[in-house]
């Protein structure tokens, strides 16, 4: 989970505490109900590895290489499970190399083919316009506006956006 | 927790999921970070009672008779804590008599006295008038819309609505 450490200990992108634990940290990105999902590079080392647990008569293979992850979960229980609600975090050493919208595009096709309707963020910080241009390019809109909900550790107080889309 | 039952069983307000255990329910209505208060009418039995462990010296008094409860915590974590969330329970006998609007009252005043700087509803369903009424006589906006956010169990896909308000 060092991806999720530097992603949340930045403190500019996810409203979770920077000082998560990795327990609880592992703990929200694998809850119950929740899919979770890793990017691999082949062949080149981009960040933590995956370790196999080794048996007398496994093949020893390289580690897969993770560049990313994601998850994927109804944003809403009971009326609204036909929701789905994401999180992404590609490691800083493999950013600007498009595999946070090759995530998007994965985790977009996997919402439609487990049912979801629809795909919701509750939290985009306005401040992230990468991530917004993103979601855009994508589909998604802007369906709401929360004033000055993030507290963004250099620029105080800034709005932050709802997104949505439908997954027709 | 019977209220509790009463209220997301109907399954057209909360989205939970209306089979919800005892157990699940409790630990979402009294979790970590959250603040659960009740309301209460003097002299009349409204609902269900709380008991006191009685000891020896203990004075018997007549239960206090809840008509309400409500949760008061941090909608977000890290650089969003500053916003507070709400939930609201009036108890079926109860209803139509002020007690949503006494406990939401309340909970604005706890909200700015516990330090939160705006409070956020995330998930109000736009069939349940009487609640957007009183929010928006309490000074929320609705600040967002996601449609067809909810299975409503006989009106099929209804819109949701975020609200917001500032607590100057």
């Amino acid at each position: 989970m060092d991806h999720f450490h530097e992603v949340v200990a930045a403190g500019d992108t996810y409203a979770l505490d920077p000082d998560i634990s990795r327990e609880d940290a592992m703990a929200y990105w694998f809850a119950p109900r929740t899919h979770t999902y890793v990017a691999e590079i082949e062949g080149e080392f981009v960040g933590e590895a995956v370790s196999f647990p080794a048996t007398p008569s496994s093949t020893v293979k390289p580690n897969p290489l993770i560049a990313g992850t994601y998850i994927l979960r109804p944003n809403q229980s009971g009326g609204g499970s036909h929701v789905a609600n994401a999180g992404f975090i590609v490691s800083a050493s493999a950013r600007g190399r498009g595999i946070g919208r090759a995530m998007a595009q994965h985790c977009l096709s996997e919402a439609r083919q487990l049912g979801f309707r629809a795909m919701q963020f509750n939290y985009v910080i306005s401040t992230n316009t990468a991530a917004i241009h993103l979601w855009q390019d994508l589909g998604f809109a802007i369906v709401g506006t929360l004033a000055k909900a993030f507290r963004h550790p250099e620029k105080g107080y800034v709005d932050v956006y709802v997104m949505y889309r439908a997954l027709p």
